[in-house]
């Protein structure tokens, strides 16, 4: 029996669980949202507890140290002292062509992440500085990266290589590495146990703050939205996803714009938030509801894009037998699940619309009878996966 | 009774026909290819006389002088003089969102043309060249620009629009455009007067030196490959077709590559030049064949491509009744056809292999009787297209 503390450090927050294992017994888990900002505060979940405090949390150390202090706390701890965390597992966004597994860390394991930082440069720095301070809390655990590109390692070279001069993919090793790995192994393998179906065709739908989508055969990954960067593919809250790349060569020759500049703006003032003024999908559906014209077309957009890759990958796989919705966006919001299998039979896709508008936290189908493809809404859980992985290999 | 001179003038070339309207006799044909290189070449045809001849083609204006000449000729001529052409259409890449409709060419026809350089820095600069000399050599004739953008102005807001800041696209115009318009309009009428079916779901794949792919539905088209340059979408000779942007950021913050040697490479070193060094698609079949691996994993990568756009555009439609190949290697590679077409049943999509293999420059069905998706090749016609548009316009 271990105690694995899972890490999800992103930029200006901190997820935690802490798993026991093989029990799979989530002891406590929370959040510490907005760090380095105002109103930041921690919430933190048991068996027995459930609160949560505002403070201020200046940088991820001061999150973590707040984490570890009630997890040891006499009254709402689930542990008596630091030893009785086995391990730490920490999410890694990027593992480049460095990492293609889970792997152990260490001071070249670091070198390695932080050379990727210009791959990911939204989430492997917080990745990193999740460790660091994970390191000096709990010096004697192993930490353990699990690598959201690691799933997609499968993908083969005709989905994975540009058609861009040779010598950039076999000396700069540029290609598509994908992400939200963790995610899309973790829901399929649920939707495959679902369906009781080992060799089944599943286009897995990833929605939260970054987008993405991956055809899954038989448990493998052969292709995917997101590729060398997290930018690519469906439309995020504040990512462009896909864009003729001629528009950057524009922005910067005729409108002037720094290549600097032209990046900062695709990643951070772009998606759903660009093309409305909002990024939290709740405030465009409620605006697209009152009659707003930016924010209904902005929904059409982001269910049209998805809607092409659902029929590109039933294309690559030659069939789908279903297609998953997870994480936040992908779990929680029926409209753009509704507008996402609207008018999709041809493909065989029928949305049950009473159990679309259920809510529920275990996974569930909600297309109609006669619907040839299942429609599944699988909640994801990207902790226990890296839980998982990390005991598999410290054990 | 008219007789419409079309040019299509390229980086390299120069097209022409000279089109009896409303007969739609070609009178002559031909083109001067290697322009400005060694090796330049005038060939020309009529109904009793067909012929080549080498000689020095130093730039545009000579070439279409040769043109003129021939078409005047005593012996090898169809026209008496140059008042009996009575108009001129020009083959016109990018219209932007200045033409969305052909137009008869003036002075700030010109200047627009020109503002659009950017736009299409491959085609719309030797078009204006066309243009000019023609300008010189036909005093009188009217001047028609015919943009391959206009088919394309249907496309709907959803699939046209960029998830990029708003502003780009309402102050900055930047949106989809789309390419290769006059094809795409051609073959898919071509299309449904043979399936005898106006309300048909098709989609239309040109592959030439430049490659699209057009969703058509009820003879409009409602989304396209090709987007706001001509660089995006379906791999093609050197052109990459659809790539993260990511890559362009790290070229050139990683790499140190300006963003005009990215544009440049993206531009003409990649396609299948940039992944197996030759151009000539035939070239690569052949190598292919011999059993080089990269030409092998090209034609693999480039058959993969048009795939998922079926999958995307069958999505977008929600049906698709009729894929129509078009454009020389559309038109002459059953290898292509056939790597296109394999594997793609659960879309009811099935080639006729022996129908495939058939040479022949009518319009034809290669897919199998039990094929619930008709699969045709329908040889373009650009300038036919542009003939009766230039004749519909100035009469």
């Amino acid at each position: 029996m271990k105690n694995i503390l899972v890490i999800n450090s992103g930029s200006s927050s901190l997820k935690f669980q802490l798993i026991q294992i093989p029990s799979e017994t989530v002891l406590a888990s929370g959040l510490v949202e907005r760090i380095g900002l105002e109103g930041a505060k921690l919430h933190y979940k048991t068996k027995n507890f459930s609160g949560s405090r505002e403070f201020a949390v200046p940088n991820h150390a001061v999150a973590l140290k707040a984490v570890t202090d009630m997890l040891l706390d006499n009254e709402k701890g689930v542990v008596k002292n630091p030893e009785e965390i086995s391990a730490i597992g920490h999410r890694v966004v990027h593992g480049g062509n460095t990492f293609s597994k889970t792997t152990v860390i260490d001071e070249k394991v670091k070198k390695a992440i932080k050379n990727l930082f210009s791959l990911a440069p939204l989430h492997n720095p917080p990745n990193l500085k999740g460790i660091e301070v994970a390191e000096k809390l709990f010096p004697d655990a192993p930490q353990v990266a699990v690598f959201d590109t690691a799933f997609h390692s499968s993908i083969p070279e005709k989905a994975s290589k540009y058609a861009i001069p040779d010598k950039f993919y076999e000396k700069e090793h540029i290609q598509l590495y994908g992400f939200h790995g963790t995610s899309h192994k973790y829901v399929t393998e649920n939707a495959q146990n679902y369906l009781q179906q080992e060799k089944a065709k599943i286009i897995s739908i990833h929605l939260g703050n970054g987008c993405s989508i991956t055809a899954v055969k038989d448990g493998k990954s052969i292709d995917h939205s997101l590729g060398f960067g997290p930018v690519n593919g469906l439309i995020m809250g504040t990512r462009s996803g896909d864009i003729d790349q001629s528009v950057i060569f524009y922005m910067v020759e005729q409108l002037g714009y720094s290549i600097q500049e032209v990046s900062e703006i695709l990643h951070h003032k772009s998606g759903m938030y660009g093309l409305t003024g909002y990024s939290d999908l709740r405030d465009i559906e409620a605006a697209a509801a009152r009659g707003n014209k930016q924010c209904q077309l902005a929904l059409e957009m982001n269910a049209y894009r998805i809607k092409k890759y659902i029929g590109a990958y039933a294309a690559a796989m030659n069939g789908v037998d279903a297609i998953v919705f997870t994480a936040g966006i992908g779990e929680n919001s029926s409209m753009i699940r509704k507008m996402v299998c609207a008018d999709m039979d041809y493909f065989g896709i029928k949305l049950d619309e009473k159990q679309n508008e259920l809510r529920s936290k275990e996974i569930r189908k909600i297309s109609s009878e006669n619907s040839k493809v299942k429609i599944l809404v699988v909640p994801t859980n990207e902790e226990l996966e890296i839980a998982r992985q990390v005991m598999e290999l410290v054990s």
